[in-house]
């Protein structure tokens, strides 16, 4: 099984992407995880829903029939790292499903993906830049596996 | 008057330094903006508390007796960027007095600082590294000028 985080658009800055990449690498210490980005839509004349079901298509594309899915979503319940990471332990233990972090684009998500999701997080009450957030993800995951694993995590 | 960031040690990273730097920047185009940094603790034989000791006299010299101070805090009270926008623009209206946010080090407030405090704020139920928060909290000063001014701020 693995754990994978789906974003819209690569990310745009070198300085976040080393980062998300240096997390990325810690959780795979004790998981697969890897980041699959979507293209961000070109066209011009398009307004949000639009981009919303066109951006939506693509990641349920990137989606299988089993796997589990989180929507990153200002709405959905709030977790502690502890919570959170029971919710990983419990979701991981039997090995037979992916888990799907979604992070949405800058007008968030399509009905299609409310409809396939099986759940929704929200990391913060706060808005945050849908880039930003990928950070935050990856460290939330990362600080995960070592409460499950009763690792020591500095705050450094 | 002024808003200013008060941490425990310096950034480690030198990614998410140039990140925190480009947000500074960015505040500063609509209010002075610093961030002060206070020395690690560097004793081997010490505790928390006497840590959290230390670190909160260091901190406390850095807030003048007018200030109003905000503790980053788990247990604080959660805003949307909305409602965080909404305080940073009453607490700034007078300009009469500095807003200092502080974020605490690796294992809290002392004693001392919770009394002084004028508010506690939590960005999130989950537990960041207080090196990472300075990023989302310098993300969320910038998104809530951009709302005070009515700004377009597009999440890049």
């Amino acid at each position: 099984m693995k754990i994978k985080l789906l974003v819209v658009g690569k990310t745009s800055n070198s300085h976040l992407s080393s980062l998300i990449n240096d997390y990325s690498k810690r959780i795979n210490y004790y998981m697969k995880f890897e980041i699959i980005m979507i293209n961000n839509v070109k066209l011009k004349k398009i307004n949000p829903l639009e981009l919303k079901k066109i951006e939506g298509n693509s990641l349920l594309k990137k989606i299988n029939k089993k796997d589990l899915v989180f929507l990153l979503d200002e709405k959905g319940d709030s977790y502690s790292s502890i919570q959170f990471s029971e919710l990983i332990e419990k979701k991981t233990i039997t090995k037979s499903k992916d888990l799907i972090f979604v992070i949405g684009g800058a007008y968030g998500f399509s009905s299609d993906l409310y409809d396939r999701c099986n759940s929704k997080i929200s990391f913060s009450k706060m808005t945050t830049s849908h880039q930003l957030i990928r950070l935050f993800v990856a460290e939330q995951l990362y600080r995960a596996f070592t409460i499950i694993n009763n690792n020591p995590y500095h705050n450094n």
